[in-house]
């Protein structure tokens, strides 16, 4: 499968570069028959875009998106839904040292060292806008999510050390602060700590947390493609994650068996279990409980203070310098991805739950002779 | 693409139950030319073979491969290698409650949940015996990778709290110690950790650490399949594995970017990073320095405290019951999960290698016209 | 995807050689569920067996077949159902010019040109044995399909220039010749043809069609995985096929629209066909009616009488020869290849139901919510 | 693998439909550094815009390809190439009775089948205009393969019963006539009967046929992916063709084995063989001999005389009801149907190719050691 489409039968295939004409997605195989209009993807989108806070850039960028195919009269027909965000920035502009120069902790150098040269104008595919694709594909599975009766929350749990304890949240404020933090009082504090980023030319990681509602027990296909190994391939692909866990995840490591194992009981003649350590997830398949993941954002790797780095001459040789990089740049950039991770939940989940459909043989009796 | 199939271009496609007749792996794609007998798969078994410390469980198996097809006259032939170990312990026997049990932190429930019934001898398809097939291939990629000038070498970095600290790995230790750890004196502290978790019937987890050196810059396939991606989803599929990480991984959660950044320099004409807290990737594709990532493995779940859990009776029904689960169980899984991180690893960046080859238009040319 | 697997859901991965240990397949996605034994599979497996005739080899082949995993107390659990037939014939003998020749009309120049050697034992991989594998997912696939009322007929419609015309198909006649024929007539005139064409040291090709019913009508996966081109690709990837075709097929080519088109019509308040020149796909999906398909399979290779070659010398030099390829051959492959094309039709149609499942939101909304 | 993407390394996702906003391709996997513009797109889709002969509809439509990712300052740059054509002919019309109505021969029915209700304006995504996402596509890949030394030819073999024996070929005449057919004299005929068929409210099949030449032996994955198996696939699912073969195809069903095997010879020290009965390829894969594939081409289901079909009423209830398909409507497919049997071809070629690379350890080797 070639490197940008992602799912087996919920598909996605994203396209487009930073600064080339548009940027885009295309979704096959999505059911049909759901209810969709071009308001149902901008909600999505909107939330990614930048403008919104002191702490996310202040480019202007309208991102407004087209539905090319695949909606008939108001609902999805089963053919591939072709979405597009034209790029209004295109103008011609200097880009500097950028054009030679390989940006500490961006993709500059690996393009080059894969391709032999890169589209250098605003980081090209590696763009933090390639990932309008992957929300505007997020918001019609989270669509149809929902019909089903599961919720995908994805909200910001940490910036720099500022961590929100897991007693503390409280998931109504997670849209009361630019930060999506689950916790006002900590979102406060986040923002201190990012002004004095911004300050000192610097910029900080953080971590996102999303829960995910209502998914039935034994979603998932073992022994390779589970769902915890799915969501985190998933989740691994957005472009400053450096770690994806599970329930306890990094915590197991640390546990002891009788204290990570959950146990089962009955509750009202249905199966449940006393603490969820397992996030959701129990040999690889979803076990009834909430799935919880998390993912480690690494800093915004574009900082204006002075770095060493090297570059390419004009006669194509390597030699030593130091860049700076100009423009405003977000001084964190997990507040954005937070719902590029609701996004890549939403359409892993989904593709897994269709794919399980088929898993038993009285499914299919049921489904073809009734 | 099915559950038990991993890969592209090398693929391989695991079968097995731990008490059902045998158990294996179709390994296809496997470039042809190569000289592969049944020892190059044996030694790598060997090293995920209980009984070899008193911390794996002293079961006696035996584990023998036998190379079915895909090979001939001592090479591979470029067809699809088999590759079987025959169960020897398959005798009936009573498997009293767990016939009938939900395990708390097995797959016994979400087995059922999926698929309406399941194997229940021994943990069936999701029993650690499944790795078993993993191995097989993994011994092969690892085989063509060192052929390659890239070497993988997976061990145990934590048992519990006990953490070797990043500057005093000691890699020629590694084979010193029962525990894979690279640090003979942390191999005892944990050893101690262990005869103490045994005492209290109870199981520890911890974390594997793995570096890949001599990977060339540029492998991987933006946007979706990009080497850390395909690395979290390969290692993450292996059954107690929690989380995965890159480089600093959750730490860079906590950083700045100033710190972050690796930059780069020249070294001798060669472009270097002078560190390496992205863990040998930028935007999902090599960087050309040691890729680092790390595992957290749960604690086992098997223990033989009593433990609340629901069974199904006979009229199939549910209620509530305790289960302790008896026999011999290793107190951890570590160690003998090391060379199954080993083998997921060089499985998925021989295919990554494999499907860069066709990257640039000159290679493309090179390949078919001289 | 790798050479040797097929399928999305419902996946097939064969492997084995010729004159190797054994030779075998792993079937994936199986629905959980299906009462499955050994005989299930013999009974597919012995249908392509020689020496059932006088115009099949009378080579001993046992071709036993062992389950070796997926399947528990006389059901599929879900998980990959590994069987394997072993190679009873795999003595040392002498290959003579069959090792160092390229025999006309065989794969052995391809093997060679694409992986730089070959197993020249009985034909390798290329070996007709190869299709074990597939007749034996063939089986399971049939029996699922024959539970949600669909069965597959294949047969042999001509050989040589003998074809039955289509007026005159006795399908209970199919099984009381040898040639597997639904007209005895034909059948008694073919065998004098192939009597001859053995007396003439040569051998003949021929055309096996094959019509499958209760397929409901959607079934496929446009623009490029719909039903017939899915049957085309699985049905030629058989070794001797050189040709296949839906409904009218080539003859539509010289046909008039005014006829081609069948016209709808209501019979009993459902929707027909008055005729099926579409052969039951319309659009790459099934239409309801029968699905008419036909292979032309091309003559048997191996021929005694001596042939024009080029043989690989000591010193890997190429040079001109004759070839008599001696031993007993078939005269026709096609007998022996109509239960494979069942195996594969059956494989096919398999996975593409499956595959529909999840083509309306409502089918999915009453799958996870009722 | 969803429905609308093809291929494993060279991918193309097609979209759009007939009269949605626009219609388009995108093609992931493209090796880096190709030099493309529009205008090498446009070359091809030209080749299929109707308007362009008395027998294809005079309908105005201006396809004017826009490439909107992919490349930068002329080349391609490895990441997903999207290609985008405008649909100009958009405005809200009268379907008539189109809307409810199932035209015999088209997809109407089937697409109602299987997604429960249809973009019934057009023919929907089952319009022939969908394949101007594979004929954008096939330029590229057509592109990359001259330079590869490989040329594939399409051309029109025949219309109706008017068929061009095969010594009678004139390849310099297919764009000397508007039907795309080797001979001058043979296409003239065929336009009188086209014109007859006009006359009459009919229209007529016919056959394409496709010469590849260049390829190197070796390519093809055996034993499901094979190059055979792979081109027909592609092939039949273009919309109305109904049969593809190979080499001598149909006709090796009547052929004996003496006949119909090719012998090799040397010629100049080189592999050759003396016929090409195979049509260049053997066990799957190709032979080093051009490759001849021949596509069996259904009469346009489009046609003015009353036809019977059903209709559903407003209460979604069906009846019998005829049918008079009015406007302009090409009397036969096959010219404008010849580019693009050409581009599946190309498509399907090129992604084996860059498949192939890694069949052998020497040279992954080679090509990572030096």
């Amino acid at each position: 499968m070639a490197g940008s489409t992602l799912g087996n039968l919920f598909t996605i295939t994203t396209w487009g570069e930073s600064h080339g004409a548009a940027i885009g997605v295309v979704i096959d195989g999505c059911p049909a028959g759901l209810s969709l209009d071009e308001e149902d993807i901008q909600i999505y989108l909107d939330r990614r875009k930048p403008g919104q806070s002191r702490f996310t850039t202040a480019r202007k960028e309208s991102d407004k998106a087209r539905i090319l195919s695949g909606v008939f009269e108001g609902h999805t027909t089963g053919t591939p839904i072709s979405i597009m965000v034209e790029n209004t920035d295109q103008r011609s502009r200097d880009y500097g040292k950028i054009k030679d120069c390989y940006r500490p902790g961006h993709a500059d150098y690996t393009f080059d060292a894969k391709y032999g040269f890169r589209d250098y104008r605003g980081g090209g595919r590696s763009s933090g806008r390639e990932t309008i694709g992957r929300v505007a594909a997020g918001a019609i599975a989270a669509k149809i999510l929902r019909q089903l009766g599961i919720t995908i929350t994805a909200y910001t749990r940490s910036i720099g050390d500022i961590v929100i304890p897991e007693n503390e949240y409280h998931y109504d404020q997670i849209t009361e602060n630019a930060l999506y933090m689950p916790n006002n009082d900590y979102a406060a504090r986040a923002s201190d700590y990012l002004a004095e980023c911004i300050r000192k030319q610097d910029s900080s990681g953080g971590m996102i947390e999303c829960a995910i509602t209502g998914v039935p027990a034994g979603i998932g296909e073992p022994v390779f493609h589970k769902l915890d190994a799915a969501l985190c391939s998933a989740v691994m692909s957005i472009g400053a994650v450096k770690g994806v866990e599970i329930g306890d995840g990094f915590q197991a490591a640390a546990a002891l068996g009788s204290n990570n194992n959950d146990s089962f009981r009955l509750d009202a003649g249905k199966l449940t279990k006393a603490t969820n350590h397992s996030g959701g997830t129990l040999g690889g398949m979803s076990d009834g409980s909430p799935i919880i993941l998390r993912a480690a954002v690494k800093p915004t790797p574009s900082i204006s203070q002075p770095q060493d780095t090297v570059m390419r001459t004009d006669c194509q040789e390597l030699t030593d310098t130091t860049i700076e990089i100009t423009g405003r740049h977000d001084p964190v950039i997990v507040p954005r991805a937070v719902v590029v991770v609701e996004a890549m939940t939403a359409v892993t989940v989904l593709d897994l739950l269709m794919r399980n459909m088929s898993s038993r043989l009285d499914s299919l009796i049921k489904f073809y002779r009734s």
